[in-house]
């Protein structure tokens, strides 16, 4: 095989290696899969193609697939459920892969997963109406695209830290994102970070890490 | 004299020729402003040094000087006052300056002018409680450093025509301002438009000829 | 459904919720659509495919569809229409697509609209030959790639506020509009306001408000 | 007073308002502080100059000044102290100010702190003689400028989620700090998520909201 | 002496070398000044600093010092003046330091120059009011900063070759010229090439070698 | 017709209109072209793509097409061919395209052209065996991708002036031919200015107009 | 021919012109390489299409054909191999194609390498576990994409001159390798030089380079 | 003592650590140096401010300080000459800091150089002139600035790997050596790899890493 896989990962770092399915085969990414299944760790693929995804369908029956989210789980091995749960609060529709990317992940690692959307910021009266269920949230996961307000307007308003997920939803000065990861670099509220753009996977893992201390005793 | 004052402005465009101070010695102000005070145009001077705020506040003791906007007003020739009001909407302390550059520009041109401070969209309840107040006003200017989210904000909630106004408020990724600028620029609310960072000069300018057409007979 | 309408858009903000059509599937327009029209509001959908505009066309066969434009209009409410006109300045065959979607806009909205066509700075004659009616529009939206100076040579003519739309037309240094966006944020020409890369909409919508503003009482 | 300070912060998202000062004179701090302190806050004041040190050491006996991290606290409320610990992992000397902001600001906010200085990349085996300590924090924070490796290393090595600092120590094509941010934001482990340049306060008010969660009562 | 004069520069690009005075000690300019005389050529320093300026004159008691441009010039040997000649059309005020850098240089290397002062494009009366003498000139300099509209507005009305130099006039989104730049490069009319930010020498440059092949038998 | 073309830029500038191919249907251009042609002007036709050059060629037998260049020249007028000559030096094979651009726009108005390939700076004594010849030209075009060195490199070589014509050949950090463009404005050496990336019309254009006024008597 | 071959490279340089198939048809390529071939030269071609490996598969039988790597070999004149070796360490996967590029280079010219796969920093222990072979080489290339942060931390741990490949790998804030490359010019560790995005050739060259000049006598 | 010194990097990797004066006080490099010395290393202290060298002259009357380099080296221990020699090639008189700092730090570690100044691509002569001499070196350094086209030249007209140092030496659209390094990178010819702006310490060190492996036995 050619490539070395880091099946120390989950020991060293709390989580198995995840497949990054962008730029390989969907053979290379069965057999990962296959190596990770032997290893005895559950497998979590991400970015997978249409064509992946029909050919990892087949190829393991046993499969979790998710192609709004263009990712595959596989998970022998029972997860423990944390007590708390991850707020993944998104701006549109156009924003739903990167939010359901970032819920499956923080699922896949053992959290509990409420979703809010629509929660654009150019209509306030949708994310108000759900503020009182927000503010149970352990840890939130803000998606927007454009002008990437949304983190800005829910960290001031709950208590619980803030993972802001810029979009490639845009046009013109957008530049696929850079402006909404920029925007949100400068939120003027406290208890935000940001992971890179389009990076759902990366704030539902940091969403569930938060989420799961809170439920170890300290 | 070195300089050929564009008279015909006021006719052509309706607004005297306003003298831009940045990079101006405060003898040349004054030659200028001289000039247009003979050719019988009222003087709006911006961006004016301390030294200059100085040397033409001995220069013209008729004038009206405001070194917290660092600008100056000569106006001899009354201007009629518009019925409805511009709206000045800002959201930190920092951002004043530039605030109170648009709220006295409008002012010179003829416009009522009302000010709402500290509505940064971190904490959400101050432009709120200010909504009533806010929804009178015939055009809305929106003043914001950092992320630049308060024009989306707003003009969410309003009817009237929001002119957007990012300032060099920030570090690190804001780039004085220019992150301000994109987010702006991408902003999911309708009704928004935008001018150069730290440009209330050119904010008070659009938002007064809005207010000035709602007063005119159509 | 799948999304969350802003239904109350049209009374807080003075208009409906508009259809952005990119990265929408056909059906998915079709069924928003539906929703707006249920619930007694116009529709207007923007950014349509050619695909989508074929499918719209056989699905709403009242729908006033404008290829050219790329919009559909289904307007089954009369829109009362305003007595001064937007007027639509634009440089050069390629700016049409933008300029069009800019005029049919602010048509949807009540606006009576004027078309300037080829008034390129590069022979500034066919500008001129069309300045005193361009001088009777309450509002004016400039269309223009490349250097984008349009704008400030407009402005610098008539005493209406000026919208600024930069196009994504050019090639090299021009970087999809950008550098045209950038000059426009530097006019030197007072009254002039700016929206995003190719954003007819925004143009049309913000040309609307302002000339709907004239009409009415002050 | 000219700032309307938000005072429910607090109680809306588990921390006071804190004093951002840079841009702010001496005595406007010294306000804004005496508020503060009146509604029974504690203060945390940041990016205070040499000037505003010196004065607010005059005005405030019980001050606790940090040069080295430019910042002041006055804690007369008793804050509880966390179980677990925030460990500050620091690339280089350089990058000791903005190390100092998180590390003061987590304590300020009643988290335990330890710091761990001089563990650049370069030298890993100063990382590596750390690590069974670093592995006892609750939550992380890495600063490092140049060419931000440091979060990516440490993150492969422990299970706390750690959030990056990008400074702007560097020089070239550095950027000011901007190379380093982007490529935080490219990491390829696990794990990180990013704070914008030298928010040193942004970094250990995040770290401290984690590390508080991990001693509740889930 | 540490500098390897280009002696043979004369010979081989028909002009000699010219002393860029930024970075260089006064003395170091000297030097090199008396070198190039020694070696019977005329001497043109440029971007001199106040103290350079000073030490030069007192040094060189024939030249031709030019404070508002910053540069000297020192001309032992007569230059035969061109038929035809060089215009130099600039747009504002700020403008004129670059200006008279192309003006001085056209004029040092042989050419006649023509100045044409404030024709802005933001009032277009002034530009259009000189141009039956601006079409007589062989070859044009175009002078502007903010959005950089001149040089395509003139190159539209005239015959001669148009050289654009950006200046670093401008503000907010204009980045010490580089906007102007893009703008100048976007130009949509013909017979425009440019030249660096403030690069007066460089157009004046260019200007006269055009002008002077005028003058030669073809 | 929807187009409004500009039939008075030939007196006003002394070339035709030119059409730019890119973005127009096969058909829109042939209409162009027919106008222009009854009008009694001769027709140029750029950034034509495959499906229009095999278009044209069939609706006008008398067109003299250029696939290699993807141009077409329609030239019913004799004009009359300059004593001098534009000589157009190119880097490498995939800048030839550019190149050709260049060559044959100056050819279509009138200027007699000479071509220099593979005189890329990486092998020098390409470049110095054609010097003699060179050296002979009224006017340079040079064209490089890349680093963009070959108009430095040349400038110090001869006396005429050199338009340099940057191409978006490269990769990586080239960002097509942005690096090369930058690269060129700050030649070091005299007598060079820039026109667009891959603009070899543009370059074309000023060559010939330099190119032309060195036959007029002066 | 078209084009005109640097025969003399080979000599002057040590090394035969190599063939960048970028943007050449399938046969320009094999007219080059059978021009090399007949002036008694070896042949490397890199950047091959699919088309272009299959059509020179079938027009030089004697090739050495790597499709991993899209690059071809023709060595009909035996090459001297180096004592040394160079080491190539890569980071991921995705980095392959490079890598193979940079390793396939440095075999061509002459070097024998060794290649260190999987060594990404975020599981250093899969670097540790290489670094006794590591350090016996000569030269050594890092391949990187994402954050580039393996040749800080490689030059760290070695004597040997590292050179470093930013590769395209990465999304949203990468810009397909600039932050990688930023980055890596960053580089706190010394004994590091960076070469263009993805020029794996330009790596092995270099490596070559210096390897080979460790053989010869001193 | 607050700093972690990194005692065995001249064990590891060949090179003792090196002080990087830049916002360091003069008396925290004393420290350092005196740390240095006291555990038996050679000390090079670079990027000293003048009072930084006024007082490292007083605080060790055997050093060595070059304030043209702003370095200084205090060499205790005797370092071998390698046989063969560094040559840096420099393009002009502003590039010298940079140069000599490469040079300096090159003979710190123990490599003879050879200097070539004013070798700009502006008038090859001189470059061509030194030829012979600079075919001998076993390794090359390139300080240039602007458009950065020396190492292209260079490296097209010699066997031995050249390391290019872009400097900030330049104005407008070079961004402070950022045009040059992203040219530098660009480089048409074989055998170039670059480090940051002005980084003359490290072009020195890879240069001299380079030669001393020519003078070890293979
Ligand atoms: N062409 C357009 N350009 C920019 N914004 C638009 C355009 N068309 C519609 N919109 C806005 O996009 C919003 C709808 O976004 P969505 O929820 O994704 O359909 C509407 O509220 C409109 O204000
Ligand atoms: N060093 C800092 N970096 C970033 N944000 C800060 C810093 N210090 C304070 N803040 C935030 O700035 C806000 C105050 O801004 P202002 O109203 O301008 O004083 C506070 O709510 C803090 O959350
Ligand atoms: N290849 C080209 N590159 C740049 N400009 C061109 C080119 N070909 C034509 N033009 C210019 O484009 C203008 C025509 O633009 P359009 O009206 O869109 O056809 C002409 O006036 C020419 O000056
Ligand atoms: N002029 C220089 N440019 C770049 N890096 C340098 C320079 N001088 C020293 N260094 C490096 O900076 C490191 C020391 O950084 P510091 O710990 O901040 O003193 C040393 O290991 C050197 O490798
Ligand atoms: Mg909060
Ligand atoms: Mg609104
Ligand atoms: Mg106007
Ligand atoms: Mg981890
Ligand atoms: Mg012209
Ligand atoms: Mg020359
Ligand atoms: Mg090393
Ligand atoms: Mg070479």
């Amino acid at each position: 095989s050619h490539t070395d896989i880091d099946y120390s990962r989950l020991e060293r770092t709390g989580c198995p290696e995840v497949i990054y399915g962008a730029g390989k085969t969907p053979d290379q990414i069965e057999e990962i899969a296959r190596s990770l299944l032997a290893a005895g760790q559950n497998v979590l693929a991400t970015r997978l193609s249409g064509e992946a995804l029909d050919y990892l369908n087949r190829a393991f029956p046993a499969a979790d697939m998710h192609p709004e989210a263009r990712l595959m789980r596989i998970a022998p091995n029972p997860v423990p459920r944390t007590a708390g749960f991850v707020g993944i609060v998104s701006a549109g529709t156009s924003d739903q892969y990167v939010a359901e990317e970032a819920a499956l992940t923080a699922e896949f690692l053992g959290s509990r997963v409420v979703r809010y959307r629509d929660c654009g910021v150019a209509g306030l009266h949708r994310l108000v109406s759900h503020l009182d269920s927000i503010r149970q949230a352990t840890a939130l996961v803000a998606v927007a695209g454009m002008e990437g307000a949304l983190p800005s307007v829910l960290a001031g308003l709950v208590k619980a830290p803030v993972i802001a997920v810029p979009t490639s939803v845009g046009y013109g000065a957008n530049f696929r994102g850079v402006t909404t990861l920029l925007a949100m670099m400068n939120s003027c509220a406290n208890g935000v970070s940001v992971v890179n753009i389009d990076n759902g996977f990366g704030a539902g893992f940091n969403a569930h890490l938060i989420n799961s201390l809170a439920s170890r005793p300290s």
